[in-house]
């Protein structure tokens, strides 16, 4: 069968996440949303998606995402229609049996490169088509991705790859050989991740704009569920920060891992002082100092929107933890470059996860890293946000604080259809009922 | 009169480049159009605009631009009417009484700072918008852009950049302190320009495609008309580089100067050995060798997307030259933070042009920078191509290759009304004749 692709369709689908904040029920979680990013200066977060579903000859789909803000998403639906047209009218196989080629075609149509390179908008349009083409493989393979990825040839995963800009780090025979030299031992992580799962961390007890109460009684009910690693998001005010992460110690004690996450508020000078004041409570790490694109800058951990940012973050040992997205750097194919790298380089991979599906994506491609690539957990873990997976059809199964794999076909990307017209901007019926927006 | 800002139109602007090439009169330009962008990869390079016009209720207009290629554009369009919101409204008087502050809302919006940050598309938006801003305020006060930039306080210049992330290599003391360092000499300078202009090398004589018959034409054409900067492009083939640089090394002479254009062709260890096989023909610079990312890959010199990778490319002395860009970077905001970091690192600025109106935009920066920032003409020259400038209403004049600075009041930035609608797609008549697009 062909699976050659009919039609591309993109809908712009808006979680109302600012408004639900005047709700009763929905008070915490949406609190919880409402503060992961007003640090960010978003002050007007409604979680949204760039909602991708391909459509084949045969009737198969593949859906994808890329998870955006509100109004960005329009802009972001924009560039995906105009991606699309490199898309309709090829077959699954065609792309599958050159995926570097066609990685290229999307990173480098003429026209379109000019606005990135593999940057913002254009990356974010490309990801969201990379992902469902992604998943529509692992439908037609009977295999949910992580299993489709892990059982693949190495020199065939080693062919998704663009390793142009990167092959003074890694070049293509050099991934080949990790790939390989990581076949053994895999059948045993392969079951110990099915029996025990992936280790995750929360990001759910600690947003910034939490009452100490509130903070007290979401430690107590983590800890009681098995949480051992929470991170906390700091960054407004000095003498909160130092009230809060006192307060967090103090709840989960010396053994537990605390992570503190400034979400890009300081400059170099800043984030040194201020971390300094917060280093007696011995965070594991410190998220997103300063620009993303400080590379010279970081002294910590840093979230990067392509392969080429990465490594020259690697090269210049400005992190220790490497946090994969699978929405912001092109799909698994670049994702496979990172992982690749990173290993290389020893410094382990803690994905990001949270906003809409990304929780649904990253757990496909931190399972592969262990079973097929790093072989490790040490000081691994995979960020746990605990919203929005209502809408998905196949959403997150979390144990004991852990990743359960998925076992479902394809990425984990697909959205109920009744969530998605709801919520689609502007004519679906949450939207029209906030007519404020 | 208070400027109110009532609307911001912004119209899809496309010069059918790729088309014209199978005209006949418009052979030879529109051929160079085409060979400089085919390295990139840019196979069918509509040079385009998003065209922005900004409406007061006094009557005044500001008008501004950014450049892409064909189809990207109607992304950029897209950013642009969601950037548009948070401009409409205010006054120019509110936007340049805080500046700084007016740059921070419009790169740091809730909702589409996800979406760079201050990168690809959004900034290549929020430069339209900026760069009619600018025209906006230089016409309300009679001038041309760059002597209301000569003339302005040092305070009030350094209060419309935004030092976040950049404090480590520039803070707004040093700003203020470099501005008014440099005001000794400032009315020579200034004299100066105006009798002899500012020096610009050119780009149109040696485009990759050309037969090396057009070629020496062209360099003969142009060494009697005084130019004696010339640049190649490079990157296609090396025994075909070679050849070219030969050729152009030996119609110049050695007196006269050479650079090389790669436009990103190569990994990092490629350009090494490439380059080093044209070392012979003396280039003055490789222009970029690599991504526009690689920072710790870069030997040489970059165009880049912002004051942060700007910076780092200071920093890492991974760059002998700067060239600053009318359209890449957030508008004059971001580029006197460049400038200025340029002049503290004390690494010449040879400014990007080219592409539609990017040489209209530029000479204001360059006219500002030597007389009010680095006073030197040292290693500086200001790159011209010879197209689209019969578009504008106050195009360049080139004298003696050198740019004479422009008079009229404004940034350069306003097109011809009837150009304009000729070329808007796709409903103008250019577009409605070349059906095939």
């Amino acid at each position: 069968m062909s699976h050659k692709i009919t039609a591309l369709t993109v809908r712009d689908v808006r979680f109302p996440t600012s408004v639900e904040q005047h709700g009763s029920d929905a008070m915490v979680r949406s609190a919880s949303v409402l503060c992961s990013v007003r640090l960010c200066r978003h002050t007007d977060p409604d979680y949204s998606a760039a909602y991708v579903v391909i459509h084949t000859a045969c009737g198969l789909k593949g859906f994808g995402f890329t998870f955006t803000l509100g109004k960005g998403t329009q802009i972001v639906v924009c560039a995906v229609e105009a991606v699309a047209t490199l898309v309709v009218g090829k077959s699954l196989q065609e792309i599958v049996s050159d995926f570097r080629g066609f990685y290229r075609l999307l990173t480098s149509d003429g026209q379109m490169r000019w606005l990135g390179p593999e940057k913002g908008v254009i990356q974010l349009a490309v990801a969201a088509v990379l992902n469902a083409v992604w998943d529509l493989w692992a439908r037609a393979e009977g295999k949910p991705l992580w299993k489709l990825l892990v059982d693949m040839d190495p020199r065939q995963l080693a062919s998704c790859i663009d390793f142009r800009y990167i092959t003074d780090a890694l070049t293509e025979e050099e991934a080949v050989d990790m790939i390989v030299k990581a076949q053994e031992g895999k059948q045993q992580r392969e079951d110990q991740m099915l029996k025990e799962g992936y280790p995750a961390y929360t990001t759910s007890c600690a947003w910034l704009g939490y009452p100490d109460q509130l903070l007290r009684q979401l430690c107590t009910d983590a800890l009681k569920s098995g949480w051992t690693r929470f991170k906390v998001k700091v960054g407004g005010d000095l003498e909160d920060d130092v009230r809060r992460c006192r307060l967090i110690r103090q709840m989960i004690g010396p053994e537990n891992t605390l992570m503190i996450d400034a979400n890009q508020r300081w400059g170099v000078a800043e984030a040194i002082s201020w971390v300094s004041r917060l280093a007696e409570f011995k965070p594991l790490w410190i998220e997103e100092p300063t620009s993303p694109d400080d590379i010279l800058g970081h002294a910590a951990i840093s979230k990067c929107h392509s392969r080429v940012m990465f490594k020259q973050f690697l090269q210049a040992s400005a992190l220790q933890f490497v946090q994969i997205d699978g929405c912001r750097v092109g799909s698994v194919n670049e994702n496979l470059a990172v992982l690749l790298m990173a290993h290389k380089f020893q410094v382990p991979v803690c994905p990001h996860a949270g906003g809409v599906g990304l929780c649904e994506l990253v757990q496909h491609l931190i399972l592969f890293d262990y079973i097929s690539v790093s072989g490790s957990l040490s000081n691994r873990m995979c960020e746990y946000v605990d919203h929005l997976h209502e809408h998905f059809t196949s959403p997150v199964v979390i144990r004991d604080a852990h990743y359960m794999p998925p076992k479902d076909p394809g990425f984990s990307c697909e959205m109920l259809e009744s969530s998605v017209q709801r919520h689609q901007y502007p004519e679906g019926e949450v939207w029209k009922l906030n007519i404020s927006k």
